[in-house]
């Protein structure tokens, strides 16, 4: 049996690393999902003068004042991407590709994705549009895979996926070296539309048309409702109270991904309360 | 006619603070009451480890921090104790004993008091108890007033009141030098209960009773709903929504003020919500 824990925190920027400190100053065994850069918001930001503390540092220099802090206190953060949290009554199962990790109480802190959809991928959504090319590998056996991938993280799910499809397209939507199987075709294009009938047919691209059976398009984060089955969404973001409870009980939401204004200290602020709220009801 | 600001913050720890940097950014005239020590509740922290950024810091470091941002903005804090706030309409008006601040919007950031109230102090609210010795001194002249003082600030107010009283009472409850007018008496006696019939006659103290027409109990800070007539409070707290808004238009709340749990970065993080909301609303 894998170990349960009491707190789970999906995201690594400024939300996700207080409520992180937050638990583990309350003696609770916590687990941080994300990345060891934290987040892109952090390290791109050019100049910071807003966050109480700190006047004019880059983003850069921010982020080393939070590794400092974590390291510290001996926290690490899990560097894996999760796919689907499963509420199952005593506890969470949360899903990374083939991996299940159990937690007590779920905090959600995955900041928002800005890019627009693409055209037809709403539409087309469970009709060959995914978003856990791991998950739904399985339906693709023998047939013809795309994945849009907005991160390295998406290689490895190109590379799962590669095993059972019969072909597959990578559009890679960053900068730098590749690192996927020899069988997979990369295609450096734009992606501009998804079309198909009662499913998808292809994707089309600024320079080409692809014919393809699925598409899975692999941003940065996944929208909280398909991350979290059944979570109450407001507005475009996850609805909270003021301790920071979503509709399903123990799941917790802090950050960008609660509403605006979208900035830093407003997210680790919202991951201190959603991380002592989880402390008080676990 | 007095300078009408755009948004006046009453209260200078944490969400005070982060509320001015915000509302300075983006491009306001804005007035910060409070103290040049900021909070007392940060001064006296011994350490300090879920502020996000600082690790291990003394509440002394971090307010060394808080200061040199603020500084480097050129935010200035103005050194008054706001007694009322009256809502006008077009603004609000902000009151200091016998001046006056104008402001089109108001965020109170005043913390929380711990103290509890004296026996009979809520009883007798309103009938001899009161908490603005210089707004309400006139009712008191030629009569005995007795002022319960919690900071040096207080110590002004007994010299007003002691203009028109023909005899005031000072019981200190701080430490340090006093500097309050000869004709004061000064007592040093921990106060235990207001006693009376139809309005104040008493205030009895461990050691010895005094009698007296009426008692003012300065602490640091006056419960939210006497300082903002109107203001809707809900289990002990100002009631806000997710954008910090209470229940009167342009007036918002941020920090202890508006609920548990009481800590540093819960309350910068809504000071800048509180200051974000302010923008867009005036
Ligand atoms: C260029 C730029 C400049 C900015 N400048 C400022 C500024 O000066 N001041 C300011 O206050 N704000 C600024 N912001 C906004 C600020 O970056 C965000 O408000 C803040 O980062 C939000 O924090 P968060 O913790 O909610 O989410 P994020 O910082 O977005 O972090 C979320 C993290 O979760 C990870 N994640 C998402 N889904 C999963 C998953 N399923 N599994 C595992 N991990 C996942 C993401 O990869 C990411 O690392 C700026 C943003 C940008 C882009
Ligand atoms: C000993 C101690 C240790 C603590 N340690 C920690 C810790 O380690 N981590 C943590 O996160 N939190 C800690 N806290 C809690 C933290 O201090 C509070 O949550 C925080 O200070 C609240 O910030 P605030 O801005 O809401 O209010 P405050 O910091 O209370 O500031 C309010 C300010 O407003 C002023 N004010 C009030 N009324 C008026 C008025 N009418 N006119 C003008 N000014 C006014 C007050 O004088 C005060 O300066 C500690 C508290 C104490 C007492």
């Amino acid at each position: 049996m894998s170990e349960r824990y009491d707190i789970a925190i999906i995201g690594s920027g400024p939300a996700g690393l207080e409520a992180a400190i937050n638990a583990k100053i309350r003696n609770k065994n916590v687990i941080i999902f994300g990345s060891k850069d934290f987040s892109p918001k952090l390290m791109k930001a050019p100049k910071i003068n807003n966050y109480l503390g700190f006047y004019d540092v880059s983003g850069a220099e921010l982020k080393a004042q939070f590794e400092k802090h974590i390291e510290n206190m001996g926290i690490k953060i899990t560097e894996e991407r999760i796919n689907a949290v499963y509420a199952m009554g005593e506890y969470f199962a949360l899903m990374v590709n083939e991996k299940m990790y159990e937690a007590r109480a779920v905090i959600i802190a995955t900041g928002i994705e800005n890019g627009k959809p693409l055209k037809g991928e709403a539409e087309f959504l469970g009709k060959g549009v995914g978003y856990c090319a791991t998950c739904d590998a399985p339906l693709y056996r023998g047939k013809t895979v795309t994945i849009v991938g907005y991160n390295k993280e998406a290689e490895e799910e190109a590379n799962y996926v590669s095993e059972l499809a019969s072909s597959v397209y990578y559009v890679p939507m960053y900068r730098g070296d590749l690192s996927v199987n020899p069988s997979i075709k990369i295609v450096n294009d734009k992606p501009i539309e998804v079309c198909g009938e009662d499913s998808v047919k292809e994707l089309v691209l600024e320079k080409e048309t692809l014919k393809t059976d699925g598409i899975f398009v692999l941003r940065d984060s996944i929208s909280p409702s398909q991350l979290v089955p059944g979570l109450e969404i407001e507005d475009g973001h996850i609805k909270v109270d003021r301790r920071m409870r979503t509709n399903i009980k123990r799941c917790y939401a802090a950050g960008d991904c609660t509403g605006k204004p979208y900035q830093y200290i407003k997210s680790a602020g919202e991951g201190q309360v959603a991380a002592l709220t989880a402390v008080e009801e676990i």
